[in-house]
Formats: C-alpha cells, sequence, structure tokens
C-alpha cells in the first residue's frame, strides 16, 4: 500500500467543490510527500483544476456521480447513493487505495458510511467525533463526543477518553492528558443521570488521568485536555464556542469603529488582535478524527474554506506518519485484552 | 400586604455576607421605594452594618442561625437546617412579609426548598431556572432551564416557552418573543430522543411564537429571543458562555500588553472595551427567576459581587411593580384552563 495517499470528498460541505479544490491543491503544493485522490464529479473537478499549476504526480481524481446532501436520511443516503462522493470514498479507504477520507459533507452521513464500510474496532460501541477545541492555556482541549452520537450510553465514555489519550499523547505530544466529564457542578453527585454513571465508569477506567467534573466555564480556560460528554451536549459547546468567538469579534469591530480615537487605537493593536484571530481560528484545527474506526476518517468544517481543508490535509499527513489508527485500535484492543 | 419588601440570604454565594450585605446596601440609597429584610447570623450583619450609612426605616435584619452549603443534598439540607438563611428568607415569602426572596447559596437547595415552601403554579410540572445572558443583538437571550432541573421530561418545555414569553414581554417589553429549542441542527428530525419530542409538543403549543430549532452558534448572535432547553445542557450553555468570554478578555489583555505599540492602540481604544465589557458583564444581569413558583425567587449567581446583588434586587423591584408572578400564574391558569 502506498504511503501518504488521502482521499478527499470534493462534493460536500458549504463552500464544495471550489474552496475544497483550492485547499487541496495549495497542500500538494506546499508538501510534496502528500498525494490526493479527489472524489467527486469528474467533469466539475477536471475543470476546476485548469485554474491551478501542480504536479500532477501528487493528484488523481476519481469520479463519483452522486452527493449527499446535509438534509437527507443518513441511513437511506448511505445505501441508495453508492455512488457518492462519500461512499466512494470510504470504498478508497476500505479497498486501501487511500491512507485517510476528509469530508466536509455531513456528519451523519459520514458516520453512518464509515461505521458500515470501514467498521470499528472491537471493543469499540461507538465511534466518536473528537475536535480540538482553541484555550486559552496556549493549546487545544479534545472534544469527545463532539457530535457523532445523540443519546450516548454511559459505557461509551471510557472509550472515548482511552483514545483520546492516545491520540493527545501521540499528535498534540501532551504526556498523561488530563481527562474530564463536562457537568455542572464540581462535586461528584452533581449531574443528570447520564453523567452520574459515566463518571462512575471513568472512575474505573484503568490507563487514564481521570480528573472528574468539569464545569462550562472552566473548558475554555484549559482546565482539562481532553474533555468527554454527550454527542449532544459536545455538539453545543463546540458550536457555542464558535459563536461567542465571531459574536465577540463583530462587537469588538464594531466598536472599535465606533468613533475615531478608538479606531487609531485599534490600527494601532491591529497585530495583537490577529494574534488573537489566528488563536482562536478554527480553520486552523482542520478536522476531526472519528475515534474507533479501523481506518482514519476525518469530518472538516460544513463551512470550511481552502484554509481549513489544507489543515486537515496536513492533519491526515501527520495522523498517517504517526500512525495514529493502528496505535489506537492495539491499545484498545490491549485494554480490553481482545 | 407592605409593597416592595425584599427578603436577601446574606449568608449564600462565594462572597457572603461582605458583597451582599454591601449590595443590599447601595440598592436602598439609591432607590428609596425599596425595603429589605436581611436573613442571616443577625451577630455578623449588625457588625457589618455598623460600616455603612443608610436609612434605618429600609431596612431590617431577620435573624437565621444556620446555613446551608453548596455541598449539601439540598433534600435532606433543606429538611433539616429550619433556621437557615435559605428556609428562614422562603418562610417571610410564604407569610407574605416579603414580596420577593433573592439568594447567592445552592441553587438545589434554594429550589428544593422553593418547590415545599412556596409551591408551584397549578399546571406547572417543574419550575425553571430562567437567565438572562447577553447578545449581540443589543439585548439579551432569555435561557429556560438553566439548570434547575436534570433529566428534563419533554414535556416540561411548553409551559417554560410560555412562562418566558411573559417575562419577556412584560419585563423585556419585547412583543411576541420568538421561541427557539437549542439543537444540533435546524430541520426538525435533527437531535436527541428528548429534543425530537420536546419539539413535537412545542409546535402543537398555542400562543408561542416558536420557531424550530436553533443551535449552539446562532444563540450568541440573539436569533432567537427565547432558548428553551433541559437544564444540564442550559447550564452548560450559561457557564460556557461566561467562561468563553472572560477567557477572551483575559487574553485580549495579554496580546494587547504584550508590545509597546499595542498598548498605545489599547489606551487609546479604552472606551471601546469598557463598552464591551458592560454588555457582556453579567453583573450587569442580577440574578435569574424561578419560573413557575407561586411567588418570587431569584437566583443570583454565586459568586456575586455588590453590584451582581444590587442589580438582582434592581431586577425584584421591576419584577414587583409590573406584577409578573401574578400575570405568569394567570396566563398559565388560563391556557390549561385550570
Amino acid at each position: 500500500m502506498k504511503q501518504n495517499i488521502i482521499a478527499i470528498d470534493v462534493m460536500g460541505g458549504d463552500n464544495a467543490p471550489y474552496e475544497t479544490i483550492k485547499g487541496s491543491i495549495d497542500a500538494i503544493n506546499e508538501n510534496k510527500d502528500i498525494k490526493l485522490i479527489l472524489v467527486g464529479k469528474e467533469d466539475i473537478i477536471n475543470q476546476e483544476l485548469q485554474k491551478y499549476q501542480y504536479n500532477k504526480e501528487q493528484l488523481i481524481v476519481q469520479n463519483a456521480t452522486q452527493v449527499i446532501e446535509t438534509t437527507e436520511s443518513p441511513t437511506s443516503a448511505i445505501r441508495e447513493k453508492k455512488d457518492s462522493s462519500i461512499v466512494v470514498g470510504l470504498k478508497l479507504l476500505k479497498e486501501e487505495k487511500a491512507k485517510a477520507f476528509v469530508s466536509a459533507g455531513s456528519t451523519g452521513a459520514l458516520l453512518t458510511g464509515a461505521t458500515v464500510i470501514i467498521k470499528r474496532i472491537k471493543g469499540v460501541e461507538r465511534p466518536a467525533l473528537a475536535t480540538l477545541i482553541p484555550n486559552a492555556n496556549n493549546g487545544y482541549t479534545f472534544l469527545i463526543d463532539s457530535g457523532a452520537n445523540m443519546d450516548c450510553k454511559p459505557s461509551y465514555l471510557p472509550n472515548f477518553a482511552k483514545m483520546g489519550k492516545i491520540y493527545m499523547e501521540n499528535i498534540m505530544k501532551i504526556n498523561n492528558p488530563k481527562v474530564a466529564i463536562v457537568n455542572v457542578g464540581s462535586e461528584k453527585e452533581k449531574g443528570d443521570t447520564f453523567t452520574k454513571e459515566a463518571y462512575e465508569l471513568l472512575e474505573q477506567t484503568k490507563n487514564i488521568n481521570f480528573v472528574g467534573n468539569i464545569e462550562g466555564r472552566e473548558i475554555p480556560a484549559g482546565e482539562a485536555d481532553i474533555v468527554v460528554c454527550d454527542g449532544f451536549v459536545g455538539n453545543v459547546i463546540l458550536k457555542l464556542s464558535e459563536g461567542i468567538v465571531k459574536t465577540f469579534s463583530q462587537v469588538v469591530k464594531k466598536e472599535i469603529t465606533s468613533n475615531i480615537l478608538y479606531s487609531i487605537g485599534g490600527v494601532l493593536s491591529k497585530g495583537a488582535f490577529k494574534n488573537i484571530k489566528k488563536k482562536f481560528d478554527y480553520a486552523e484545527v482542520g478536522g476531526a478524527p472519528f475515534l474507533g474506526l479501523k481506518s482514519l476518517v476525518v469530518k472538516a468544517h460544513g463551512s470550511s474554506n481552502a484554509k481549513a481543508i489544507k489543515s486537515a490535509i496536513n492533519q491526515c499527513y501527520k495522523f498517517i506518519e504517526s500512525d495514529i489508527a493502528t496505535k489506537i485500535e492495539n491499545a484498545i484492543l490491549e485494554d480490553n485484552n481482545l
């Protein structure tokens, strides 16, 4: 099997296919070790590719005539649209023609497709979407599950924590990362039924550094490296974080430009705001891997621009280099004596 | 019954009793129409009161020898600590010696105590904690339930929405406020079991302007006036919002002071940041009322300073003036044909 080949769903996401193709070209032009398979409607892709200069050996096009929309039911879409960019891309991964698959399309369809086509690691009840969110502690917090599983069972969370640990140690180089569960108070007895049960299980989980509950207000400060929760709650956390940063930036801009003195101040301190923007820019992070699958499937943000797609590709390259999928699988199998 | 008498739990919260007493004095010194009953250990209160100048006719002290800690089980604390500031304060309300009760103490104990002593409005299954959170749309979003009920049932939410509507119309002067339910996507079929069921019920609820799902990222923009959800999710939203604003402010400050040019810019635009801080300052909002009780019980933030306590008292004054508790009760009874 060839190394570093990444398949890209060119049809998924709000800015597909143009930004997706641009991000793909930027990625290969910056890194000669990456090879890409662009999956989607080949006539559109080939036409778009004429705009760019790139090394032809780093890129091939794989035709897929259908597109799964985010409004479609994931299960029936995967079953019925066999020639969709998601199904075709996942099959490339399954057949080991690619080492990773990136899509900015429907999260539900990607998850359903991946579970059916790629399969779960033995011992993992459900794969989770794991997203790095920026924190003030000059780093990132790994939020698991950030939206794959609605109505999570408490028993899913120990594996979320274990898989997150291996990722944080290998990719983010954080030794013995602190794992916390999202809750409404710091005391063990707080929370809803789900959280109380999951707390008990996490306490008994070997080989993780479980530090207990984390409240909403402590997450942005970076008080834990890995934050586990139900996928509904995680998705709200992820999107609310994005929304507040965006809204706050707009308010700052509006206030700064509201009078001439503030505007001059704003111009002088522009560099500071550029640094802040970079720190909280979700496009810098790249995509979110589904943890718990036998191969690497990465969900890029639905509104990904070229930069976000490029980041997701670069992230996949790092994943492949560190062989993270195999490390996670081995660790889970070992822990569960499978 | 005398008008505008508000009972204050002087022993609850991180900054009790000193900041609570200071905030109380500030409130009566600014508004001659407010009368307060300070509930707590009278020797401590009387000693502290010697520091201040105020009109003695606006303030009385009610001794309560016990304090309920946030770590205690709410049910047993309410049962066993009959002379706690929370139980004594709620009894003043029950006996109509006060028109409202404000506490920065244990949310659970306050809710349990209020449900037992004050009782619910007929037809309301559970009271909800309703918090105004700042939004960019130059106003506030009413977040219900923001932490009273863990494991909410879908059937609670229509009443949360109805009560929130009356509050927003009467206190915030927003006509026909938009009601949305927190979810992970905009389509009706998205979400967990709880949210799907609650969506169906809200759709069928008369007299509310239900606009469907709201995603985390749309909340700070103020795309709905009332946002309903399970109390666990609401509490995470509330605390995460606070945390991000706090963290973001710290990062801005750090970046601005990181070099001399940025610092000069920061000084020039200081006024802009003061405006922003005011806009996102939770101490400006005051407390969060429990909606669904027969009298007015307001939860102040656990970390309330004097300013937040004063805001909560001023808010109660507004509530009493507009007779919001009666209006909510009448509307619920009418809607349910009780």
